[in-house]
């Protein structure tokens, strides 16, 4: 590990969340379970009750994950108003304000000048590009973009870019101080609208919503055969090391011949809808009678429920191994 | 429940598994945790040592799943080399022989003047279609498609299909017998290939594989997308009632207006690579990297080992208490 990366890593006791909306409350909870100090920037004066109160309410399930190892300690998270003096003496900066281009350029040119010398700032932008994040800068050299999976501090996914304008050994300080709080890092290499897993959500549902369409199945059926079959595996491997067990000894090249006319004849069948009022409708009054009048908060809770212990069961001891809990040493 | 509907559920005492595959193994284990009693019929004297071994492997599993509640009943299994005698006095048939139409169409040619009046015969095929297997019938009333998601055993998932030549009430015998014995049903309501979930993990690795081919990511960095991204939620619920869940109060019709644009982005986006040579190649090689030297048993293995995990977490407490074992009684 180069020092900028150990630098990154273990040796960051101080994160500034620049942002205090469900993203960033969820990353601040989670920097804090793993012994950090956080400095919160939002403008609502009403940010600071609702950021306490989200920690509060992620603790019960970090501690679950093994992510968190003491009682939430509420001295060490403050909410500043000035985003000048959240990032004071931060070595790590996630910046997860609202997704409009001009209001993340303006942010970053307050913070630049201020910032600590090997301070690292990642964004968690999932709609914009870090191309277009990058003119924000005078010099976008410590930038990347670490974008996380909803909810942050519960799904261990976070997508790392950097491009030519990144200075060498940012994105690899980046992963290594994710992997030092729990997460898992893939880094993206090139850049394309969605990154990697938002683009992988919506090829899914764009066949799910084809089949819906077509009458092939009810939204709560297909909803059921993502949830009771596929995507029971897909909680434990990816679709291509899934595929490599999928042809007894033969591996990855012995499905591909195997099975390659299959993919081929379906592929070419798979739908192209558009999210159209027609289309919105008749998704919504599936997901309607999918639900069943349950409420999403009590859908949403139920989620977290269960997603909790499939967490648990399938990155439980990993993460927990791989975790630098600062205040444990 | 109508009185066809009970004669497959709860009263169905013998099971016949056509087909000592990968899959009627599996089927087979399902069937004996169930407490029903199975004649599994395959031509290859090697079945029947196959068939004790698979059972006793999964033995565990399904006692660890809560679908198995006694040890194994060796004296429930039979296997015939006559198909006609393992169909004799089955009240269910579940058809797993190798997908070639001919063949299905001669074994059905063979097992339809010796059924019991009310059997209920399913095909596991996943290839073929319900209307590509029905001209082996003479009447195809008593068939419905009963496709499983590999391994039947511990996948919930069945898909259960019949069309305008099957008769009323076949499919929802089918339904109630599977769900009796502790599967997920979902019904296809229209005849496409690939049905319901093998569409959805084909429109899913398609991008997967255009991501790799793209350089956007290497095989083990977008599999880890998935497993520790939404793969994780899929494990919970199906993508829509989560999307569902992801514009606050507002539920699906606001998410879709908020991300209709979104989504059409990197829908117009998407690849449409093909498993040409070069693609089988990197693949290859990127898998080969990602297991890092691990084999296929290994890791298979290990896939199942988690997956029990998960299929507890998700569907444990639901599924026991649908069950009806008819040895309990």
């Amino acid at each position: 590990m180069s020092t900028s990366e150990a630098a990154a890593a273990g040796e960051v006791a101080r994160v500034a969340a620049l942002g205090g909306g469900l993203i960033g409350r969820s990353w601040t909870a989670l920097f804090l379970a793993a012994g950090r100090s956080v400095a919160v920037y939002d403008p609502d004066p009403a940010t600071e009750t609702r950021v306490r109160e989200a920690v509060e309410a992620a603790w019960p399930v970090l501690t679950t994950l093994g992510l968190a190892t003491t009682p939430a300690p509420e001295g060490e998270l403050v909410v500043c108003a000035d985003p000048r003096d959240a990032v004071e003496g931060a070595q790590f900066v996630q910046e997860s304000v609202p997704e409009r281009v001009g209001l993340k350029h303006e942010l970053y040119a307050a913070i630049e000048p201020v910032l600590a010398p090997d301070a690292v700032v990642a964004s968690s932008a999932s709609g914009l590009t870090l191309s277009e994040l990058q003119p924000g800068w005078r010099d976008p050299g410590r930038m990347v973009l670490g974008h996380p999976f909803n909810p942050p501090h519960l799904i261990p996914l976070v997508e790392v870019m950097g491009n030519h304008r990144t200075d060498p050994g940012v994105v690899a300080a980046a992963r290594s101080f994710y992997e030092s709080v729990g997460k898992v890092t893939i880094e993206v290499r090139r850049e394309v609208p969605g990154h990697v897993a938002n683009r992988l959500q919506a090829a899914l549902w764009r066949e799910a919503i084809h089949l819906v369409n077509q009458g092939v199945a009810t939204v709560e059926d297909v909803d059921a055969a993502v949830s009771s079959g596929p995507g029971l595996r897909w909680a434990v491997m990816g679709p291509t090391t899934l595929f490599h067990l999928g042809a007894d000894d033969g591996g990855l090249a012995a499905f591909c011949q195997r099975y390659a006319d299959s993919f081929h004849r379906w592929w070419d069948d798979l739908g192209t809808p558009h999210l159209d009022q027609a289309t919105t409708a008749r998704l919504v009054a599936g997901v309607t009678a999918a639900t069943a009048g349950r409420g999403v908060d009590e859908l949403t809770s139920e989620r977290d429920a269960v997603l909790t212990s499939v967490v648990a069961a399938t990155h439980g001891s990993a993460r927990t191994a791989g975790i630098a809990h600062v205040r444990d040493r």
